[in-house]
């Protein structure tokens, strides 16, 4: 595994062609898109890195991932009269669907859909609260209290904020999110500010590849139906429309962020981050992409091969 | 195994919700909603069946899983510019995507994508011969020679043809269909008029289960990856604008008909084919999905988790 | 025309089906939907009034008429760049058509094109001057100062901002307005909370009946060019969705408002302004439109007979 | 009225910038693009004529209006329920609009409300009697027996007839056309391809300046009510999504087609047909267009001013 890991490091080191650095916030326009970092999480405890694995990152959408999981832990299967959970088929930020659907967004990974997740996870407590649950818990999933929220991503986000804000002010419009929309909406854009490197990704997602167990720490985060559930949500719906492409390519249940990482999960097999951050048209890391297309093909982990 | 067919057939035979048998032609509408019928087959050759495992029935849209596997095998990657591999977000028959798109169908799975892969297949070939191409091909898949066309069905779907028609002249507007549109939908309406039982379809579906292998038969259909790729394409747009939905239920790769038969595989384990003529508001069978969902949840099965 | 108008009002007063009242808000939800006024100015300085004619209401959208006439008198055709001018064939408050189109609404009566034309009014000015000026305008066309802005609307408009706000942030991130939304929207609810009664409205409407010139006070409005172009809007897209359907049974140009109000021009012959609370499913006055149907048909006044 | 029409001839004859040519069929790519004509007619039986005004040249959309006139003369108000009357706002070829809207479209003069037009005609008979009838209506309503149906043009539409098959098969999937497809399609293929000049066009459209009444002749052709309407439905549908920029430049009912025709109507002053074959980026005759703007300038026939 560390040779794999090593070679794939080595070609997108080297790759000329990386895709286009995020540039709607100066914080992640100006991110050098030379790098590139890899880490594999496996059950019993392994870990493999390889190029900038420590170097932390704006994880961005990946959250919505455990902001999904915070949710469904506060409103079960209710969460799912505020979003639905098929693919959209548009653009993360569309608001196209919202209108012909009462305002009620097709899937908790697009962006409509994560501020409606936030929402949920509110339930009247003031976003700083909101936040520093998030925090704790992506802690207790890394197992690792250093990571943080980078506040100054958080607020250039706020300041750029228009698109997001169209999209939760038409939900709130159909009566769809409980709370002040400035609130969610902070509250938002703190959560996809969280700064996380490789490894700590890569160990944060152990609970998704052992039915709801963190194997590493031998603790319980959810039941076994409710992680293959989250993983069925990433797989469909977690790198927007181009989610097919992944799946096509990767076979894996992923989640992508603008700020160039990729969470994926081979169930019994392995947590895998991957960070580059330059994107392709769809606003995924078009060599994290490249790099895990590479690892499935060595390991043959792919969810429809055996 | 066998005594898990036989419950969820009990629990199925005696459900009262059963869903409305699709009425769009008469040979449809006159199916009678209480059939259901099962069968699973395991790559170590084991046959499982309960019910109306053996009553043939129209398996529709299902047949799209073969003339995807045909046409990949005839074109290669280069069918990907006829047809795209995205959920489209839409229903089965919608057009609205085609104008904002150029006339390129999202996935090989909604009607006109499938429309589209039976024009790849053609290549300047006369339906005749492409149908019994398509014919012998699935027989081989199922190892059974005595699954037919309904030339009946077949008829029917040619007399209530508009909506089918409107997606192919729309395609051939584009310069997207290469032969003769009522040629091509006269080739589409047999390949859906194809009648099969739940042990044939189960069967047929054998060599997705082990990596482009039919383990019983001993012969090898497709490579590795282009078997699992096919499953990624099932699990992202089996079940149209329901996809999502069966992923996080079921989580296996799946395809369903408006006949009411579902095509799953469970990679590694088993092919399964389940027939509830009932459907869903989205065209998918109500009862087939929730056999499949007691299935999976005795079984584990789902392909995410492990 | 004084008898015409009373036997107008008497079967208008007599109507049992008269559409629902708007009741988004609380100030217009709680009119009395039995109110029916009717007010026909003419270039000659004559009057003639029939029912609450003289009663105030909201004008809501059919301010926007006096805004984009302000908006061209400061921008000129360069107003252009910001809005369109064609009919958008969706609701008044629909946002799909923003996000196909860059965010740049289709025309100026639609909501999003109106804050567009607030936008492009306010020219750095705070959203109390550009009030103050709207106000004043409006005045002058009225020949009456007594007409003022509800600020108990507008703060009830405010409270309940959030699809317009929706369509503001929208147009915000795609650049299309210079202003800060919070401002933009202040001054959008404001001008849209401007009371006035028939009478007011069908004299402020004078200077469209004559080429721009207000005959009645003798004072050139705007070029005859531009009023026939505000007339043209007013034709093509000043009745949302239902336009068409305006044109068709009435004949002339006219704006509609969901407090229940039209102002309807007859070039060279009069400015009609009337008033029932009651709107269509499409949001226009349902007893104003066959009020003003019933005008023309006595009349001949239809720009599209001679 | 000559000067100005002459006048007008030697701005557009040296025009450089003349739009593109109608592509799609040959026969309408080969026509020169130099060419330009136009014609005045007026109630009181005057002709003022300049360029190539004689030279007949296909019709194509403008047909509508004598289709919709006939048809409303077989159904009356009963042909409202196979069309709508709104502005569309999309592309005349849209088919978008559809799907969200059953099968009905928005207005008689986009294709497929157009097609929905000709299968009302038709109640029963061969596209050769309503073909017969149309050419006799037409000839009547010009006063001219030698206009005719160009079938080279309409055997090559019905060659590249894909996307309004696509349209028409749409239409009949939802129950919304009474015949055949094909015997439809064959009917509007033909009525599209009428052949006139302008004289002939200026002198067909009489009736609708003089509130129904062909003045010229004395007769009679629809209630003032009837072609009122008709104008209306010109002004704002005439020019597909271009109908507002229509009504805001030249300011009268109009209707064109990609042959690169105008018919222009002011009410109670004169029907103007004009001829330029190319084409704005929507489709509409780009000289045209401007050569009714610089006719309107001099004679203020604006319908919104007086």
């Amino acid at each position: 595994m560390q040779n794999l890991l090593n070679n794939i490091t080595d070609v997108m080191t080297q790759a000329t062609e990386r895709g286009r650095v995020a540039d709607y916030i100066p914080q992640l326009a100006h991110v050098d898109p030379k790098h590139f970092g890899m880490a594999v999480a496996t059950p019993d405890g392994q870990l493999f890195t390889a190029g900038d694995a420590t170097m932390p990152f704006s994880i961005q959408s990946i959250s919505k991932v455990f902001a999904l999981t915070l949710a469904l832990g506060k409103q079960g299967d209710g969460l799912w009269q505020y979003v639905g959970r098929e693919p959209s088929g548009d653009p993360f930020n569309s608001i196209v669907q919202l209108e012909h659907e009462s305002g009620k967004p097709r899937n908790p990974f697009i962006n409509a859909g994560a501020i409606a997740v936030v929402d949920a996870i509110m339930m009247g407590h003031e976003p700083k609260e909101v936040l520093a649950e998030l925090l704790s818990f992506v802690r207790y999933l890394a197992g690792d209290d250093s990571l943080f929220f980078d506040h100054e991503v958080a607020e250039s986000e706020l300041k750029y904020k228009h698109r997001n804000a169209s999209l939760a002010h038409f939900m709130k419009a159909f009566g769809r999110l409980q709370h002040d929309v400035d609130k969610v909406l902070g509250a938002y854009f703190h959560q996809c500010a969280l700064a996380m490197n490789c490894v700590q990704l890569a160990r944060a997602g152990l609970f998704l590849v052992s039915d709801g167990v963190n194997q590493a720490s031998g603790s319980r985060v959810v039941s076994a139906q409710r992680a293959r559930r989250i993983n069925a949500m990433m797989m469909m719906c977690g790198h927007y429309d181009g989610s097919g492409e992944f799946a096509y390519r990767v076979g894996l249940p992923g989640k992508s962020g603008v700020g160039g990482g990729i969470l994926a999960i081979a169930p019994g097999k392995a947590s895998i981050a991957v960070w580059s951050p330059g994107l392709d048209q769809i606003g995924n890391s078009l060599l994290g992409t490249r790099a895990l297309e590479m690892l499935v093909q060595e390991t043959g982990w792919s969810v429809f091969g055996h």
